[in-house]
């Protein structure tokens, strides 16, 4: 078998347009299917493919708007105070309520608080009244055959009440665009396999596509997983080209062993680009067969996600008319450095958070695998093809992924990572709808350096000053000297030897992690446990040059457990809560305090309101503690406060 | 039968929050029904009720990220150019492609790139490696028990891959919110109905509320109409508390002799308000009963909408626990004045367009029953409590019903209303999918009027000049002085008598307008045709005065058959396209010519481009002339061009 050739870097914007160009140049930027006439009532999220004309005029006979007596007008004409005009009843004068069909002869109506009842067949009034006053006339609000909504109109609720008000029943829309997704790859098993062997990846990509194509008002139909073969892949693009008006593989469409997007393309109709100059994404194959679009996805799911909404999803606006709305922007000012590879346009998924004037953007892990920061992100930054990054402190341009009005009210806590942070997200939703948490995990010591810049509103901080012992404070007057901030007890948390369990190597002090037989995982510098790591060594005189996988760093607990539960490492200093979560062994060593430093004006405006509540919850605090290894005794004191 | 006691009207804000506060202490915010747990591959578009954790971690398999060789890093340390290092295929080096799982004792992987095959089971390196470069390792995008999702987290695709991604395949997830909409009313008749009764109104409510319902996540149960009896109102009240999470009347919650909205809510629960000061909207019932809550939704469509939006939305998000997005806003300039009754929160429909630099809002009608405004609004300006309304010109701001950009490629048309606008604006969107028509009737003075304020890109003309007998460019000179404007042909068409079929009052000439037997519907001042009727009346020496309805005014040719086709008039003079529209007779007068006058600039930038292709398009021409009364053989043809 060979490698296929190396891919194309296809500039975005040629790729983009060239793309719809050449479907539409192909005759496949059209639905091969006619449009379909369904029942207005069901047509809601459906394009029109015809303008609608109103059958019926709304309303369709003069009504009245008012409760009153309808009557003619000219009878009233000359009432006056000094010469009232009676009417009869049931002869001049008929009762109405609002709605009613106006009675024959009759062309506008008194409002009952206008009228006395002298007898009681006789109606009395002071004032006249014009022709048509307080009546809705026939076609007042639709008249009949005036064009309700036009063609390629998408169908709102407001939209299905006018064209039922105006009589029609029935709406010719275009079908729902299929999108046939052909999962592809020897290593995948469907979602809902519960424990998937080493080597099978769950086909999480499938379901989420689906989703997506829903979301964009198409219907996804899923077929079943593709063997890395090229026949059976060829025969279930063949299916899905009679089936599907759009089909999607995915994965297989990069330049690999077991790439097949690309060739099976060009054996059943033809290939128009086969990778992008974009990061990540960059193996997408673009291409048509039987006069049908054809996309091949990659597989790493960011990938996944960000050539769909680039390619598929314009595809799918097109086919019923439609134009894929541009995402709203906003201008932040970027917190951390960004170098990115000149040639190709990345997508940079950021954290973004309100800080006093600014909106500071945060950039999120880069990996195309890493899908959890695209669940995690409020906006993207593209980072253009002739660009090598942003400095930090750049004025940048950041499309959102979720409202501004929703970044307004994010807390943005920058720092020490700590599992409780996880839960004061949760209980801060519970308690605040409108509240939300973004956390980024650069250590306790890059989350000081963050307040400094004004890039949080509080960051996540254990600090043991080697001299006196103490945590946090002697670190704050170092470093935020005449920055005001406020000091507020979290937890106690164990801190120990994270160990496979049994612990097999029987560590159970700091001179273990010299021996030949025992590989450490690390916390990257700065990290208040890579501190603490130091302290001990450096009491005990151990040289850290002799302990293997010392340059080994994470940036988490969990990924220090990770890595011990995994057999990368036998062994890494953390907290209990991430050694009990995934099942390691714990030995502890250390109580130590972790805090929260807040900016003062945060602690006091609506960040600490919200805080103070989560913290002082008693179920937020049960939470805690049940993940083990916490003494919430002094959560929510506050220890220290520094004035500006 | 007794009317009930007059209205409140409590403040928008204080009802708002007041509602949701009754509500909360009457235990009525929370779904009484436990949350329920889903497959995660449905679960898109829900919203979680307890935090979600992964189960797995992404990768749970150290996995290689590139294609190429897997090796242990430390057999490749020292290698260089000069002394290359070989490794024994299948013992040392193994072929992995991306994904692949690494093989036992490998912790790195080899671009294949950088590899040369000197013999068949050997590869050669020039360079050495690092411990885990190249390899995705367990948990690099998520680890097993790290938070995916909070609770109270609506549920997108993305979330949705990362889920299935963490091994989670089902969510815990509160139910949609039951919504049971009971339809109230004598008069009412289900749409679908094909052609109703005068006095029976289609029930386009319920099937509008209903989509509005299921737009805001919640699941709507449509009940059959119930007629105007206390009895069985109550009846299917009690019914719907047993099977919904909220009831929703529609409408009998004003204080009319048949609005038992508010009695039923009090025998069998709270009346919180009832009336609140909002136009439209005002007759708005808010309650509780059975701990659930209890809303009467008065029943004009705007205000039906209005109050679902205000009232029930919020509701509907408290109850699984989101918050109400605030709509988007933009600053316009106000094109007409606005008088506003003080005391009541009006909310004003308007188009919106940009004109040069300026966003400028027409208001549209502002009926509660108009519901075709709300269709054809793209934002709607609140004019407050204590404000009497704005002057034209003032700044204001407007709520976005759609997206800004969509405004941005919006044509503005203001003046005389023909039907080939209908026809233009369908057209206009098939050709141009980002492209929208927006189009107010005025009258050709009115829209000249506008062009010279800058509130329109184009204006539809036709207005005799008495003395020359010329259309339009007398006065265009006489009102656009000084303003650049090109005058481009539509169409001429035939104004005529529209007559009642059959013309049974024997319509043929002007003088017949005066007979005592005959009712005329007329044009409002400004319009072309008042103008062209004014000029036969005066050729002829006839007194207006005379006529019975001269100053009956309608803005639409289609309002002007309206009237005739129902009989409150005789006669109106029009167009024949509208005559036949309404299957009225017509009676020719006079041929005219109708333009479209741009402001130059616009007829040099995008929209004169969007409507020459219109103007030009062949199916175009057929569609009007198909209308009847058109001819088109000077259409697109610039007639006169003014200079700034």
């Amino acid at each position: 078998m060979q490698r296929n050739v190396y891919l194309e870097e296809k500039p975005l914007p040629e790729a983009q347009e060239g793309y719809l160009n050449f479907l539409r140049e192909k005759g496949a930027l059209k639905l091969k299917r006619p449009p379909e006439k369904i029942s207005a009532q069901t047509a809601c999220g459906r394009v029109t493919a015809a303008p609608v004309f109103a059958r019926l005029s709304h309303p369709h006979f003069h009504q009245a708007a008012m409760d009153g007596y309808a009557v003619k007008a000219a009878l009233t004409f000359g009432a006056s105070e000094l010469s009232p005009r009676r009417l009869t009843l049931g002869v001049e004068a008929f009762p109405v309520d609002t709605g009613d069909v106006l009675p024959e002869g009759t062309d506008a109506v008194i409002m009952v608080e206008d009228v006395h009842q002298p007898e009681p067949d006789k109606i009395e009034i002071i004032k006249p009244i014009f022709p048509y006053q307080n009546v809705r006339v026939v076609g007042e609000d639709i008249v009949a055959t005036e064009m309700i909504v036009p063609a390629n109109h998408l169908l709102r609720p407001v939209d299905i009440g006018a064209l039922l008000a105006g009589g029609v029943d029935e709406v010719l829309v275009y079908p729902r665009p299929r999108v046939v997704i052909i999962p592809t790859g020897d290593e995948l098993v469907p979602s809902g396999t519960p424990d998937p062997a080493p080597g099978r990846i769950i086909d999480f990509n499938s379901p989420m596509l689906a989703e997506l194509v829903r979301e964009w008002g198409g219907e996804p139909i899923r077929y079943p997983i593709v063997p890395d073969d090229m026949a059976r892949l060829e025969e279930a693009v063949r299916r899905g080209l009679e089936e599907g008006d759009v089909v999607v593989l995915n994965a297989g469409s990069s330049a690999g062993r077991e790439d097949f997007t690309a060739p099976v393309l060009r054996r059943l109709g033809e290939v128009f680009a086969h990778g992008v100059a974009i990061k990540p994404g960059k193996p997408v194959v673009l291409g048509e067969a039987a006069g049908k679009p054809v996309l091949g996805i990659p597989g790493y799911p960011v990938s996944a996600v960000l050539a769909a909404e680039l390619f598929l999803r314009p595809v799918l606006a097109a086919l019923t008319g439609q134009e894929v709305p541009a995402r709203d922007k906003v201008q932040a000012v970027l917190s951390r450095r960004i170098v990115s590879p000149a040639g190709v346009e990345e997508f940079v998924r950021v954290k973004l958070g309100r800080i006093g004037e600014r909106i500071v953007a945060t950039p999120l892990g880069r990996g195309a695998g890493m899908l959890l920061t695209l669940v995690r992100a409020d906006g993207i930054l593209r980072v253009p093809r002739f660009s090598e990054g942003f400095e930090a402190g750049s004025q940048v341009e950041v499309e959102l992924l979720r409202r501004l009005e929703e970044i307004e009210n994010t807390v943005v806590v920058i720092g020490s990572h700590d599992l409780a942070l996880d839960i004061i997200a949760n209980f801060l939703r519970l308690l605040f709808p409108r509240a939300s948490l973004s956390s980024a995990h650069v250590g306790s010591l890059g989350g000081l350096m963050a307040l400094k810049r004004g890039e949080a509103h509080l960051a996540g901080t254990h600090l043991l000053d080697e001299e006196t012992g103490e945590y946090n404070v002697p670190y704050i007057k170092r470093y935020l000297a005449g920055v005001p901030v406020v000091l507020v007890n979290l937890a106690y948390r164990e801190q120990g030897f994270i160990v496979a369990p049994g612990n097999p190597k029987g560590i159970k002090d700091f001179k273990d992690l010299v021996r030949e037989d025992v590989r450490l995982v690390n916390r990257q510098k700065g990290a208040g446990t890579r501190v603490l790591l130091d302290y001990h060594l450096r009491q005990r005189g151990i040289d850290p040059r002799r302990i293997q996988g010392y340059e080994r760093e994470e940036y988490t607990h969990m990924a220090v457990a990770a890595a011990v539960a995994s057999g990368v490492a036998d062994v890494g200093l953390g907290i209990r809560a991430a050694a009990l979560a995934l099942g390691c062994d714990f030995v502890p060593v250390a109580e130590e305090r972790y805090d929260l430093c807040f900016l003062r004006p945060y602690w006091e405006g609506k960040v600490g309101e919200w805080l103070r509540a989560v913290l002082d919850n008693p179920e937020f605090r049960r939470a805690v503690e049940a993940r083990g290894g916490y003494d919430l005794r002094d959560c929510g004191r506050v220890l220290y406060i520094q004035e500006g």
